[in-house]
């Protein structure tokens, strides 16, 4: 999964198909899954998170991932990947056909035993077991969730993040790491200094990818620093989609659409076509249970007039 | 208005009191605006922009501006400033006992007719006027309009801004200089290179400003980057107040609170008690006709949760 860093081209991930739907209640169901997918690659969202292979019973909205990848793949110029939280669902999905995997495991170990019913180290070896399990073709991405903050633990420390780190990189160099702001709380500081203390340690990474919560408002100003810092692959979900059920408010990922907006202000090359975008991310935001945000869904439907004495 | 530069420690400056309030059509009592600002300066917000002298034809809701700063001249630790569009309304300021004057005028020409019914140039003069008009220790800050991006003409380019600035800093380079990017459509690449080219043409300026709006969701993102090149004014509205009303949907000013969490997190000193300042933001959100903005107000009403395979 190795992306070609480029100072003026980023890839947009979208993860709205799996962070964005996996907490809404009502199914949605597969046929408009699907649809939106094609719709979103239309739009020129290359790389898609199409859903996760988890337990039925604890995220029932991702039981027919199976079906979405099945019909995605024969989407020209998609590059699917689905999230897999062991060696047991990983197999699952290479057998469903899956060609990219993101293995999950979280920094924080009472987040990794709430989310995935493990502690880190043995996740860690459930990292190793997947690895040995898959064909070796398979495109790997490691996303570490709560890699600056735990919902439970706080602010995570630098060190803690790395360590862990030490035991996942050198198994698998060319995996894409992905560090995952959990709960929105990072700040641009700390997504700089996180992510140039991991690129001077593992040298030997080439791809590092950056997920964004907006839950605070900070999504874009920590997407913009891990720019500055480098990073050039960004996860966001279209609508903004991926609000907890659990956190009344707390809206989720950072927004696709303003994402590719500040890019496109900055002059940086997504590949998005915006004006095909919008569409999809307001129908995304009417998905009946789902909680959308961002900003430039809405701004975009304003007319800017100006204000008397505004400044 | 000069404000020492420090690494760790920057001023937010309260404008939801007069931009906030601007576009509010229900007149907002004076007592209520009284007590606003009381509390907010009791929250540490020690500058406040507490309204306008400009006609109360255009902005009824500024008609009391002058008794809201006659209660305010009697709060301990307050540095309220009012904002003037020109040199009557000026003297009419310091008549009323204004200590500190925000002289307004918009870089784009069609922006600025718009706002003050003036060219940039006749606006200059007036600045001119109006320094001549008034006490020399009246402090003096410069709002440009529009330093960014202008409504009607779209992106300013970096050079006309810098030539408006060449006729207004020479006269008062003491006065502190804001930019505000009044559509909300800067980026954080084009506030880094705005702020570096004034501060390399005008060293004899001693403080800069931002002044953001986030209607795109570029606020802190763009507050960031201001504060990464030096700058360390913030403008912003509690609650996110400052949406207008020709524009439904846009939301307005980088909410006071989500500033104020952003360096917090980052360990920058703002003096703000966050603990204060929420419930004061909750009742600003419910003045009515206000349109409320800002995720910090809704993200600490959440209770955080782990989901299920979340990152």
């Amino acid at each position: 999964m190795s992306i070609p860093l480029s100072p003026d081209r980023v890839t947009i991930v979208e993860v709205g198909p799996r962070d964005g739907y996996q907490g809404i209640g009502p199914f949605i169901p597969t046929e408009t899954k699907i649809g939106f997918v094609q719709r979103l690659v239309a739009a020129g969202l290359s790389r898609i998170e199409i859903g996760s292979f988890v337990s039925p019973k604890a995220l029932p909205q991702m039981r027919d991932t199976a079906e979405v990848l099945t019909a995605c793949a024969r989407l020209p110029g998609l590059r699917a990947q689905v999230l897999v939280p062991n060696e047991r669902w990983g197999r699952e999905a290479v057998a469903a056909g899956a060609g990219a995997l993101v293995f999950v495991l979280s920094v924080s170990e009472t987040h990794n035993r709430n989310n995935v019913r493990r502690s880190p180290a043995e996740s860690v070896d459930e990292y190793h077991r997947l690895l040995a399990a898959i064909p070796p073709e398979t495109a790997i991405r490691l996303d570490l969730a709560t890699a600056f903050d735990c919902p439970f633990a706080g602010r995570v420390p630098l060190k803690t993040t790395l360590t862990l780190l030490d035991r996942l990189v050198a198994s698998r160099p060319e995996a894409e790491i992905c560090l995952c702001d959990t709960t929105g709380r990072a700040d641009p500081a700390h997504v700089a200094d996180l992510f140039a203390a991991a690129r001077e340690r593992f040298p030997q990474v080439s791809a590092w990818a950056l997920h964004a919560h907006d839950t605070y408002g900070l999504g874009l100003a920590n997407v913009h620093a891990a720019y500055r810092g480098g990073v050039r692959v960004f996860d966001a979900s279209f609508a903004g989609l991926g609000g907890c059920p659990f956190a009344p408010g707390a809206t989720g990922n950072v927004a696709t659409e303003d994402v590719a907006w500040m890019f496109a202000r900055m002059g940086v090359a997504t590949g998005i076509d915006l004006d095909r975008l919008l569409p999809i991310v307001r129908d995304g935001a009417a998905i009946p249970g789902g909680l959308a945000g961002g900003r430039v869904r809405k701004a975009l439907h304003a007319q800017p007039v100006a204000c008397v004495a505004a400044t």
